[in-house]
């Protein structure tokens, strides 16, 4: 139906109607006292999800913009990077790293799996001068969730610098920066943040910095000495993009009154939701320890002599839901269903009847 | 007045309602076969705009982006790059091509003139290897058009790659990139586009390909071969800024209801009536050589006793137009008033009888 379509992919997510309408405001200038006023509150809200000290940047790109700006900002050529590898999002650090010219060590997992915290002390025991660990906190491949402070720990403990993906995680599973040691985070506005793509964050502290500054070659874009110095005087070193910085100011206003971890409550009892749905309508979790869990996209196997192309086709022409097809290796093997950010309990339950039915008419 | 204010700064530039209300629909998935759709008729579009056969890529960042992806592809530690420079963004391309290790050339004019074919002939002819040359096509910090195909022409001649900043040339003066012969030409959405800022854009030919293929650490979040195989596919390799996107759909509509050519008309006669109406004001012109003054931004010198500030604030407060200073050393030394993109007859008229009040009222 014409306008009606319900996207339950792990980005772009549904975004609030007060939200889009903002979006549609005229640009102001960007170099005006309004827009600063309006960046420094952005910033502050930004804060407040990433649970730091320390300053967000905001940049005009996709996620992976803001990874890059990671790699972009630490590594030398040579440089060692041990990449903890759980999905295709864990596979794109390690791509990102050796397009800098890192030594990359990898440490993949059936996917499926989390990163057990033993098998990175190992490595890290056995590979001496690593420099930076990457990991993945919500993998929306495979809809894994890393435990990342134990992980955290480990690195920091060896001297490494940790490298945190919170692209699905912010705004949806708590990913605490600063109570869990980690150096560098990053994510992304069409996710948890409830606005559509466009827009990527990182924090990086103090001892990410310090490393920033012996990068030889650091990148142009994502320069983060730049963005510092910008950010100091509530400005952006390149041309922001406006709406997009405004509609994100309303959506924080919302993430506020509504609070951060009400908002992780809500996520966690949305999946529950839809995973004892999923079970009580006899499907196949692909992700089936509680403990790692995604609380922001699950993963289905489809039930035997169903297609998942069919799922996803009958999902969204009958019923005007978009679910996500796997990835890679898991292309028509699962389907995913995102509970990621404008998402309600009702909305759960239609997606349940929704696929019940879908699943019925494909079995006749 | 509240939701007032017009903006007469290089960028972002006013937009079109319908492109505005476009921007506020709900983003649809970016792998879907209607997103799918509307990209490929945008990069038609773009290609028009860009008069040439080559694909143009899409990128979610600002200007600047776009300019890191051209050093990101095709410049190696030690490559020798000429940089044409008339004003901040001629400098630009120095800055982010050093970022890379490059050898950097500069032919730097005084900030008001262009870049004189003969000086860049002597450049080439007393420098070997230069394997790259940058330049703007429209300079935003001073208001010169560099004569782009007799610089490009020369480039050529010599065996370098031409990389061309169009950002604010773009759908706004004539730059047919193949006719030309331009190897490589990027541009952005807020300027000649008419939509908000977040979107640039990358045209790179043949020749400019082979050379990519050389770079040993190609940018990663830019990177040409990813773009182009995903284009083939009418797809992004990342999460693109759909709205963005949807709006640019619809702005180019509109543009080629227009007409190419009639664009430039009405960006030569509006910029022309602006130019007219300054002098006889008696007021100063920063670019008085009419065979070099821009088509998208005229830089005017304050008149005695008057200060740039004043102008600004009063235009700002009283007639709620939005006028950009001088950047950098001309900072409060003129002041830079855009008839860039969605400008009609009308708001030069409204600008010029404003600015005539605000100096009158100022001089008292």
């Amino acid at each position: 139906m014409q306008d009606k379509e319900f996207l339950m992919i792990p980005g772009p997510t549904p975004v609030p109607q007060s939200v889009l309408l903002a979006l549609a405001k005229h640009p102001i200038g960007h170099r005006s006292k309004e827009f600063s006023t309006i960046l420094r509150r952005v910033e502050e809200g930004l804060k407040w999800v990433f649970q730091t000290k320390y300053d967000v940047h905001i940049y005009t790109s996709s996620g992976t913009g803001a990874m890059c700006s990671a790699m972009g900002n630490l590594v030398n050529e040579g440089d060692r990077v041990l990449c903890l590898i759980i999905g295709n999002f864990g596979r794109r650090w390690a791509k990102i790293a050796k397009s800098r010219g890192a030594d990359v060590i990898e440490l993949e997992v059936p996917y499926g799996k989390a990163i057990d915290p033993c098998d990175l002390e190992k490595v890290l025991k056995e590979n001496d001068n690593i420099k930076i660990v990457t990991m993945t906190h919500n993998e929306t491949s495979t809809g894994v969730t890393n435990p990342v402070k134990e992980l955290v720990k480990l690195v920091k403990n060896y001297g490494a610098l940790s490298v945190v993906d919170g692209i699905t995680s912010l705004g949806a599973i708590n990913c605490p920066m600063d109570e869990w040691g980690i150096d560098v985070l990053v994510s992304g506005s069409q996710k948890g943040f409830m606005i559509p793509p466009g827009l990527a964050f990182l924090a990086a502290n103090d001892r990410a910095f310090e490393m920033h500054k012996q990068c030889k070659y650091p990148d142009f874009y994502f320069n983060w000495t730049d963005y510092k110095k910008n950010l100091d005087k509530d400005t952006t070193p390149w041309t922001p993009a406006v709406n997009l910085v405004v509609a994100l100011d309303e959506a924080l206003s919302i993430m506020k009154q509504t609070g951060l971890n009400e908002i992780f409550e809500l996520h966690k009892s949305n999946a529950k939701l839809l995973r004892e749905g999923l079970k009580d309508m006899g499907l196949k979790l692909f992700v089936e320890d509680e403990n790692i869990a995604s609380y922001a996209i699950t993963s289905v196997l489809p039930p035997e002599g169903v297609l998942v192309p069919d799922i996803r086709r009958v999902m969204k022409e009958k019923y005007d839901i978009t679910v996500a097809n796997g990835q890679n290796d898991l292309k028509d093997k699962i389907f995913r269903m995102g509970t990621l950010g404008f998402v309600s309990r009702r909305d759960v339950l239609t997606a349940l009847a929704s696929l019940k039915e879908t699943i019925e008419g494909l079995k006749k």
